[in-house]
């Protein structure tokens, strides 16, 4: 059967593994596995969201009510915004399919930075649209300059910071470069890690509320997958004019989350305390990579997320330390697929990464 | 700003009202609301699988396992088939988008009943394609096989049985037409009630392994959300020959259901004497309403679901029941944008149907 001829170039997307696999491949006792391949939230959800959903499970049956009401008044709420500038997607990860689908069919063109989120690429092969992307692995604005005043762009993605490298550009620079972007170019904002970003330099800010009133062309994308601890629950939202939030919509599925998920997210949003919590423990266990690392005579891209790049260099081929981690179900994630020869790891609970430095440690001395 | 210009002609699905809108609009006490506007199974979700959900409920902050082995293996198992057969989507709702997004563009023909689920349209108005639709309101094959010579398809909706009327085509008459169907037109058998339909009449059960056998070009969908009782939490499935499904796969982004999903999904599968007991009630209390209907002089659609379609001829005007009944609490659905003076009502729980019956009465007494 024939298909969409724009189909034949989209590869699908490789997730972290997960726990499951582990145990059914290596015999691993799942309480045993250690996963810190999917920058989820080492500490749990909240809970207080826990209790709130164990209490609403019964409710399976019934059909979540689509106008998301209370959650979209709460984010505008948060945000000091309405619920007219909110759209909710199954993660943030939906919005972006929006993003593209909207402005994108064949012959549009899309510009990003070299290595960033896989899916950016995959949406945009789906409608046949030209990835334009920066010479740089990490973002670099002069070089998106240069793309755009050569090809132009229907949407630019900036992810601030970026997944899977690390780094986050300052919310100055953004701004200056968006004043350069014609205002029919939707500019994406992946904030999915803004969270951690904020926290650990006010300069990295993004304000939803300022940055969409200074620029209507952009977009604010945020997640409850990674602060917020909601990853299994697929939740996220974009945060724009009314007239993108109107076109997205367009293309919105009914239900497109859970009912247990849209409980989940309005009940995250009131224990902000925990993700504050969350997010403070994450970076005192980061320096405890950054010395291992250091230590160890490897390098890593500082990091303004919930994980850390350790790039191997010359030393070690980082697909051969991935695979004999995870036999011994340490679940890390190679990026030799985003063209590093380096593993990505999420910042895990202090015991976690006691033992991922052990266990690294003994891959590393078999290797040598 | 601008968008996909094919984007100008999409309209939104109007979803069921949710509960939620009768408590805020109409002050009606949450526990009065009688919600029988989406069709969810009136029971409940079994108890084991909400027990089994409230002991994963920690789990949230955890991505699922993306591969869905254990899910695609145990439907694999139940239709006699391999898991290179199944994909996993969102409620079947996304594998009808899948259908939609990979067969069609700009120039494509769709081909669909009048009267039926009205996502097919909103799909393929997303792609730019042109609908076709047969004459009467209910599946007419001699209909669906003269516009078929005269304009081709590239995509064939059966809605088997059908939503929003309730109807159901044989088996057999559909083979008969698939043998007219050239290979390169994908046929939708959207399967979303077929256990209601089989349980009632053995003419109407379409076996996906038996048909895709037979029809190559045949995906059957099947869902979670209506006698499986997990309508909130959005799962269904897609059984078509591997070619189809790697095609599908290049449409879904990861983590496309939540961690509970999974696992309710997996137990659900696990309690089918639960999901046949429901199925056996539905059709007692389904001829409460026959009874109800006839002897206040309507007439209704007879009916392979766990719904039934009440004609107000011109009698009534269905828009005003339905207002009324809900400004009652009594959330049934009004079916003035399908074209036709009726309201859809799902069968409830025994006590829920006397309040319908109840209610309707005075609200019909009080319009005379």
């Amino acid at each position: 059967m024939q298909f969409n001829q724009v189909l034949e170039n989209v590869t699908t997307y490789e997730a972290g593994k997960p726990i499951e696999l582990v145990v059914r491949e290596f015999g691993v006792n799942p309480k045993d596995v250690i996963k810190l391949a999917s920058n989820e939230n080492p500490y749990g959800t909240s809970p207080k969201v826990v209790e709130k959903i164990k209490g609403l499970v019964q409710n399976m049956f019934i059909y979540p009510d689509d106008s998301m009401f209370e959650l979209k008044e709460a984010l505008a709420n948060k945000f000091d915004l309405t619920s007219k500038h909110v759209i909710i997607g199954s993660g943030s990860d939906q919005i972006l399919e929006y993003c593209v689908h909207a402005k994108c069919e064949k012959g549009s063109k899309i510009l990003m930075a070299k290595t960033t989120f896989a899916m950016y690429e995959i949406y945009g092969k789906q409608t046949g649209a030209t990835i334009i992307k920066t010479q740089d692995d990490q973002h670099n604005l002069e070089q998106f300059s240069k793309l755009y005043k050569e090809h132009g762009a229907d949407v630019i993605f900036l992810c601030l910071p970026n997944n899977p490298l690390g780094e986050c550009l300052d919310k100055d620079d953004v701004y200056a470069f968006l004043e350069t972007i014609d205002k029919e170019t939707l500019v994406v904002v992946d904030g999915a890690y803004q969270e951690y970003a904020a926290f650990k330099d006010e300069k990295k800010r993004i304000v939803p509320k300022d940055l969409i009133a200074n620029f209507p062309n952009a977009i604010y994308l945020g997640t409850f997958s990674k602060a917020y601890a909601l990853g299994g629950m697929r939740v996220g939202y974009g945060i724009a004019q009314p007239e993108i939030i109107n076109a997205f919509y367009k293309l919105r599925a009914p239900f497109n989350i859970t009912t247990l998920t849209l409980a989940a997210a309005i009940e995250a949003l009131k224990d902000e305390e925990f993700v504050n919590a969350c997010i403070a423990k994450n970076f005192e266990e980061m320096t405890r990579y950054e010395d291992y690392v250091t230590s160890r005579g490897f390098e890593y891209i500082p990091s303004y997320t919930n994980f850390i790049t350790i790039k191997f260099g010359d030393k070690f081929v980082s697909k051969t330390v991935a695979q004999k981690l995870l036999e011994r179900g340490v679940i890390v994630r190679d990026l030799t697929g985003y063209g590093q020869n380096a593993i990505r790891i999420t910042i895990g609970r202090n015991e976690q990464n006691t033992k991922v430095f052990e266990q690294l440690d003994e891959v590393l001395e078999k290797l040598k």
